[in-house]
């Protein structure tokens, strides 16, 4: 047994984590843009990250570098340094090598726009401001948003019953080119909890499925997306069960979190998909729901269409009938089996449903017994204004 | 030796077709909602149909019917009769069996909401109108449109070399739930060409896959998309390779068109994919392309942001790399195998060819010499206000 209490201290909620956030000049308007996470223990690392070809040099940065452990990661906004090359990686190489020599293996990630080389000197100069005494988490938080309205964090203090204890952090930027196969998205949680390398990573891996690979805003893949997670051990406490558990509640928080605050969101929709020939099969179809541009846009004019929703079961290639579909909006089931139950009563209490800002749409293909939820939201005006013009 | 002479008599240039659109009341004030195509002597039939599990109804009953020869399609507009189970192809059954009796096999085609019952009183008392002597493939073409803003045809009369001459017309209507895997899209073509049913259908085959599947509004595929090629030989003319051309100039003319007319659009882009692994990564990329939400609204936006490009194809799945990846707007490179060419003189250059209203977006993989061709627009505020509310 074992009990979960949430803390509110972010990545600096596990021993010996520090974490602050600063203006580099970045941002317009002295807005935080920069941060750091520091352990005064050298760190496992798990990750995932990315799955597009054109990886961030952040990312092929850390992938050269092998086998390693770390204390000392540098996040920056405003500019992902992707598809700059060779010159991204030697632009890290050269800020990395300015920090102080004591920090082991200092690793960098990276948000923002495509293309355009890194202003070392800007990021130079702010790492020069960084306090490594610092535990200020909602700084940090704040510097690593790009889009985003809110920041996200997550933690809790995990008390096991010998009276032993561990804590779990993390925070995370999302809002755009936010995708089931990892998103412009970055997160980064710290641990006290003795876990091995090994034992994160198979923990990371499979928890990423259901969290962050099943949430999405746009459907488009980011060339920088990066889980991080570090763990120094100074707790001293082992609990696969408990870890894996508060692992997993933080990264489903904060996925839920992104796509409540995907880029002019309004509403956070839980799309679960049941009866379907196995559960890949139904992955395809809760990824194709929470993608599909008619979908979004009849969830932000709270249209009740169930048609959109049973065409894009359709078109998702699955196997599928109508004849055997049932679909609801929360508790109410509008279509049934290819009987068409909808009336205007019923019309009428759906509208009512999908006015709330989060709800639920479940669709029971009534084949096998395959299964997926997965995360989405709508899509208005505000996506277009914030996306029409990003880079000025 | 052939040539091909532009007529705008769409569906009615070839000998012994007739057609027109009247309002049966299914739109509001009085507009025009149902059409029929008519020929004086039975057709062979082509058809190429929506690959959506959820098949609409007018579909399910056409392809029951097994080898048959038709003389008269039925269209209406505003109820798809799609997700209506049995009572959906007996309501067809039920009105194709107040036509005529001299009426050889007509069938049904229909486009506009999914999941309600056809109106059947308003649609039998709508056939009452026609006048199968009428010739007004104008009429017709608009009767079919949903969101489209204007109606599209396409018409040549072929000369051979010996003097003989065949014609082949088309309408089509599309605008939403436009996808590479055909769309809410009807095409409707006819012709006097003494083709063969087994000609036609592997001639359509092969040109829809450059056509109408490579063209996208919003990556939904609809439950109702129909092309749909008759042929009654009445000219007793055959020549395959003429026949083609026409028919491939038709449905690309008809394919762009629709794109260009997508809901809310207003550029018409073309993604001209090269250099891929073969032609099957080309075609995945060009797709993910005009697919992309990120990409659209920046099309939208007028923003020549190349690097969303360049996440695009990394993120399509398909082998890909910075270092040979080269893309283009229009003649202008903007990227070149790993060299960042975009200054401030390139961005005002670039921003001229994004404000066009039609352009090329080039990307070279720079890896073997798979290709292909898409078709995409933007995505601006028009959309959502058409889609979000749709039904009402």
């Amino acid at each position: 047994m074992y009990k979960l209490i949430e803390v509110n201290t972010g990545v600096c909620s596990a021993q010996g984590f520090f974490s602050d956030g600063i203006s580099a000049g970045l941002k317009a308007d002295n807005a935080k843009d920069m941060a750091f996470i520091y352990s005064n223990k050298e760190c496992e690392i798990a990750s995932v990250f990315t799955t597009n070809k054109m990886t961030a040099a952040p990312i092929r940065h850390f992938r050269a570098k092998g086998e390693f452990k770390t204390n000392f990661v540098l996040i920056n906004a405003k500019n992902a340094n992707a598809m700059t090359g060779k010159e991204g990686i030697k632009d890290i190489d050269t800020i990395l090598s300015t920090l102080p020599t004591e920090l082991i293996n200092p690793v960098m990630s990276s948000t923002g726009v495509i293309g355009v080389r890194l202003p070392q000197e800007k990021i130079i100069a702010g790492t020069k401001l960084f306090d490594l005494s610092k535990k200020e988490p909602n700084a940090a938080a704040s510097a690593i948003m790009t889009t985003d309205s809110f920041s996200k964090q997550k933690a809790f203090r995990v008390e096991l019953e010998d009276g032993s204890n561990f804590s779990i952090g993390a925070m995370a930027k999302g809002a755009g080119m936010i995708n089931p196969a990892m998103a412009t998205m970055l997160c980064f949680i710290t641990t006290d909890a003795d876990v091995s390398k090994e034992e994160m990573q198979e923990i990371l891996d499979s928890v990423t499925v259901t969290t962050f690979n099943a949430a999405s805003v746009d459907g488009d893949t980011s060339t920088n997306d990066t889980v991080m997670l570090l763990s120094n051990k100074t707790s001293g406490v082992h609990n696969r069960e408990a870890f894996k558990v508060a692992l997993e509640k933080i990264m489903l928080f904060l996925a839920r979190e992104m796509v409540r605050d995907g880029e002019g969101a309004t509403k956070l929709v839980t799309y679960k998909v049941t009866g379907a020939l196995n559960n890949q099969e139904a992955e395809v179809v809760a990824k194709a729901l929470s993608n599909s541009l008619l979908v979004k846009t009849a969830l932000y004019g709270e249209d009740p269409n169930w048609g959109r929703i049973a065409s894009t079961v359709g078109a998702s290639g699955v196997a599928a009938d109508e004849e055997t579909l049932s679909i609801s909006f929360n508790d109410l089931c509008v279509y049934e089996k290819g009987k068409l139950l909808f009336d205007e009563k019923m019309e009428e209490e759906a509208s009512k449903i999908m006015k709330l800002s989060e709800f639920t749409i479940s669709c029971d293909l009534g084949l096998s017994d395959g299964k997926f939820t997965s995360f989405g939201c709508d899509l208005g005006y505000e996506y277009i204004k914030i996306n029409a013009d990003y880079r000025t």
